[in-house]
């Protein structure tokens, strides 16, 4: 037998990691995939740059303020369940009694060993509105204050991924020379970030990089040649 | 006392619709923000519907690669997560009783209460294991076969909804002249998409139109902004 102690191990980041993780992995791949597509087609550094930048602004506020939004509804989802929940357990006991057995039955458990969790479940109402919010809908409560603190971070880690490929339009004299650089530097970006986001995800590091690597290539490959086939 | 039967509403859309939901949602804020933004430095529709064409590539490629290999991830740890529940109910089992004792004391049962539960699971492992995955971790079985479907279906929508914001380009002699079109398009665009959105889940229509057009609005108008200022 193991001597190990038992502890679980899940997703070990943080909120924060996984929204930067969320905003970066878009940021990375979508203007660097736009910037290397448009090299194909036009010669001017400075559409490649405006471009960008109004792909980096439109795809960070639709992040950022998308993930808010949808935040906002889940938290009024939550509420609306949980005083649907409540209101149930008052006026319609016999039902929620009849879905708890349901649970515990499918376990194997009979109608007498199932008896004393719902007379527990009975004196405590709060405790059975949590279990059904939890067991049946699997909805946890969510946090108002990281709706804001979330979009905030998503659309931060968006900007600053994005601006990584977009750097070496910046001091290039043509699109086409600026190319070989912001593809080396944002691989080697996508890749870095892929392992990072491994060890914190708890998936295999190499193989993480490897895909974030491959999602960058892949986009920015069609973009190349579709713009080059149209321009 | 109501007389409706008992019945539990929740996301009333089948996971089509959500993937449909989530693709189309960013084919038309992003490429739309996109293609406006240009409007704002360039007038060339050819640079606009080649940025827009390499943006859309990019981004149906980045959501639907990217939420298949994620997919294909979320099995692999609910099967890791499995297999070591299940290697610990065999071989840690007092720790696992801990575990379940914690959950039920937790809701006010005595340990006497408890015990026929954890007799029940004892005798069922796959039924212990199946509650533990489900109420301690939070996790249900994801379908294998779903995973290409839905990077199919979100790269799809992404598609379908960047073209519509894309569309006056193909046609229009300059940039600017697309430009209202474009815009008109869209926001019509987006407000029915988000009413659709609101009916399939759940959300109150009017609202949920109101929310997506306001985020591909917003994004558009800061998008024009910035380039407005370099171009």
């Amino acid at each position: 037998m193991p001597t190990t102690p038992h502890t679980e191990r899940h997703f070990t980041g943080s909120r924060t990691v996984r929204d930067v993780v969320i905003g970066m992995s878009d940021g990375l791949t979508v203007p660097f995939a736009l910037a290397a597509g448009l090299s194909g087609a036009v010669d001017s550094t400075r559409i490649v740059v405006t471009a960008g930048l109004a792909e980096i602004a439109a795809g960070s506020i639709a992040m950022g303020l998308g993930g808010y939004l949808a935040a906002r509804s889940d938290i009024e989802h939550y509420d609306s369940e949980l005083a649907r929940e409540r209101r149930e357990v008052v006026e319609l006991p016999e039902a929620e009694v009849a879905e708890v057995e349901t649970v515990f039955r499918a376990y194997g458990l009979t109608r007498e060993q199932i008896a004393p969790i719902i007379q527990a479940f009975r004196n405590r109402p709060s405790a059975w509105v949590e279990f059904m919010m939890r067991y049946e809908l699997g909805l946890e409560k969510p946090d108002p204050q990281a709706a804001l603190t979330g979009a905030v971070t998503i659309a931060g880690a968006y900007i600053v991924g994005g601006l990584i490929p977009l750097g070496p339009y910046f001091g290039a004299p043509t699109a086409r020379a600026a190319l070989g650089f912001s593809v080396a530097l944002t691989l080697v970006a996508l890749f870095v970030f892929g392992y990072v986001k491994g060890r914190f995800t708890g998936a295999r590091p190499l193989r993480s990089a490897a895909q974030t690597t491959l999602i960058g290539g892949v986009a920015a490959s069609a973009a190349f040649g579709l713009a080059r086939l149209l321009g």
